[in-house]
């Protein structure tokens, strides 16, 4: 399944040896007739982008938006390596394309994992050959284990709209992870469609899917999606690829949240009644990345207080007397104050897998909703050294 | 010693029954003589403000900066407590001026704990006679003891600068705390000064202190900075009351930093070479509120890569071939990429209880420092529950 469930694409992951544990750790997906077709990116804001994410980036500008492959390693984030990271970015996509036959600047390349360590391209060297010979249309399963840092399960998705298949992997227990780093996403389709259209696509579902999550508020040094589009399936309709995209894009970012480090539940933050949309995601993402609210969701409380405090200084409209906040629909905040409700809904909502908030702030008619988790004495576990 | 260090004022604290533990809850600073001198305050940016910073502010204004008396409490914040939480902290002001015998409007009032819930009034009224009736020049202690909620310790300092003196009392655990909240300050001073200058002055000493603190990043609803000048002090010159203003509130924040929830270290995120100080201060704050970071300061590990990763997203000018990031003097990141270090040197410097981490960003001439703490299992258990 997953990147290899649209026909015409192969996959594979090996163990190439940058991970001391054995673990799979070098992954490629292409075209199965080795052409290059339509291609997108959505990387990081980060100023201080890893080497990888610049090599992609000057890829696909370069190209026109066209690819062959994507070779992805973990265990390595190739980021702050300077002048020699960028060359090994390279060096890894010359490595794939010389195996596949393909220019190299038809590969596109990610890389997850620590920061500030040159890469070990001697692995990369020695892996590739297998992970060439080992390409196949069953591959799909393979690529996404070996892009796996802290997730603890393969994150793919396979979503068909009206013709239009958008099949996915994806990477990431933390916008930015403990040891490893990184949010990686690579979608592969068999729409027909323009590579300039692809990526005014891909960014809208990034929007609405992965920028919607926030699981500590770092954003990664080397976050990327990548859409690959076969082209092969007919006069699929561009409302059907968005529709896909954007779908296959979601759940990909509801596994990440599901999977998110040390965390135990799910937090689903909407804010509405904002004044705008921006002020909307602004509030929702200030509530999301609150370290109190955070504990209070981990505790299972339902203390509201420290919502509306995040509310009130997320910089955005605010009055103190509109306010409404609910968990799972149950009111527990109106117009600002305390109102009475029924402990027991809430207590067991709380305790669930998967916690609703809402806040209105009363405002307008702006409305967003960002994902996080709680936080969890396993998340400080999990991040408080690198070996 | 404390706010009554300065001649000319009384203190007490006394159980009135808020907190149920039966530990002091309500505190009153006042002028010996009940005469008005020149007050200033900085207040909370937070939009969800609560009554008793709406109040102080109300009284400052219409008394042009004129104070006798500050009362507090502990154990409950009366923020989102709507239009009744507005005549209750009124009312406290009415029953502290009513009792030692002034005009409400010279009584500020702040409070610090639960958000949400209704103020005990009753027990406020039960216990201002006996408040009132202890008020000493030794009662300092007792004041800056029942303003705590989580502090483990009382914060006070006296600072002296050419004949100014400068005394304080502080509580603040977190920048909104577990079940508590909030930091809280009342400063007294011997200076003769006028209360716009005054306000300047404080405005001066907090943006430096407690404006370059940040536990978790959270701004309380209640926070709450004041000072009562006596004017006794004859001609006390500006620069002093400067100098002991500004040392006095560094003392104070000090103190918070070192007793914040949970924390096992005191980190100081000094950013230089930056294009502006503002620049400076954003950055700062970006890794000083990193949750990864912080995650890092507890696990004693060096992991600068994170570091540069906060920086590269801080929104400030940021060139990734210029960061250097340093522990404690030595030198683990150059020109962006990790260089050779005295790793024996940086771990025993980790391991301490006070860590300095340095980013240069090697583009202007920016700096500023902000002060925090590792994140760890303790933060988290202190603020899962309310109770």
């Amino acid at each position: 399944v997953t990147t290899t469930a649209v026909d015409g694409f192969v996959a594979n992951g090996v163990h190439c040896g940058i991970k001391e544990s054995g673990a799979l750790d070098l992954a490629l997906v292409a075209t199965a007739d080795r052409q290059p077709v339509a291609a997108a990116g959505v990387f990081t804001s980060n100023l201080a982008t890893a080497a990888p994410v610049a090599v992609s980036r000057e890829h696909l500008h370069r190209s026109g938006g066209h690819a062959v492959a994507v070779i992805l390693n973990s265990g390595n984030a190739n980021a702050a390596t300077g002048a020699t990271g960028y060359d090994d970015a390279e060096r890894m996509c010359a490595l794939a394309a010389e195996a596949i036959g393909c220019e190299p600047q038809h590969v596109l390349v990610c890389s997850t994992g620590l920061i500030g360590i040159p890469l070990p391209l001697k692995a990369v060297e020695s892996g590739i050959g297998a992970l060439v010979d080992g390409l196949s249309n069953e591959g799909g399963n393979a690529a996404a284990e070996a892009i796996r840092t802290t997730d603890t399960v393969r994150k793919q998705t396979v979503v068909d709209v009206d013709g239009c298949r958008v099949a996915g992997m994806a990477k990431g227990a933390a916008m930015l992870a403990p040891n490893m780093a990184t949010m990686l996403a690579v979608l592969t389709t068999n729409a027909s469609v323009h590579p300039t259209v692809l990526r005014g696509t891909l960014a809208a579902a990034v929007n609405d899917s992965f920028n919607a999550l926030s699981v500590d508020g770092c954003t990664s040094t080397n976050d990327t999606v990548l859409v690959l589009a076969r082209g092969a399936g007919g006069d699929v309709a561009l409302a059907a690829l968005r529709d896909a995209t954007s779908k296959a894009c979601a759940d990909l970012a509801t596994q990440m949240a599901a999977d998110a480090e040390g965390a135990t539940k799910v937090i689903r933050v909407r804010v509405k009644g904002a004044r705008s949309a921006a002020d909307a995601y602004t509030a929702a993402r200030k509530v999301a990345e609150s370290q109190l609210v955070k504990c209070s969701f981990y505790g299972e409380d339902p203390y509201w207080g420290r919502v509306v405090s995040e509310l009130g200084s997320a910089g955005v409209g605010f009055d103190p007397d509109l306010v409404e906040v609910a968990y799972g629909g149950t009111v527990v905040c109106a117009a600002g104050i305390a109102t009475p409700y029924d402990d027991v809904a809430v207590r067991a909502h709380l305790a669930e897998r998967t916690v609703e908030l809402t806040a209105d702030l009363g405002l307008g008619r702006g409305e967003a909703t960002v994902l996080t988790n709680d936080l969890t004495p396993g998340y400080i576990d999990e991040n408080k050294r690198t070996s």
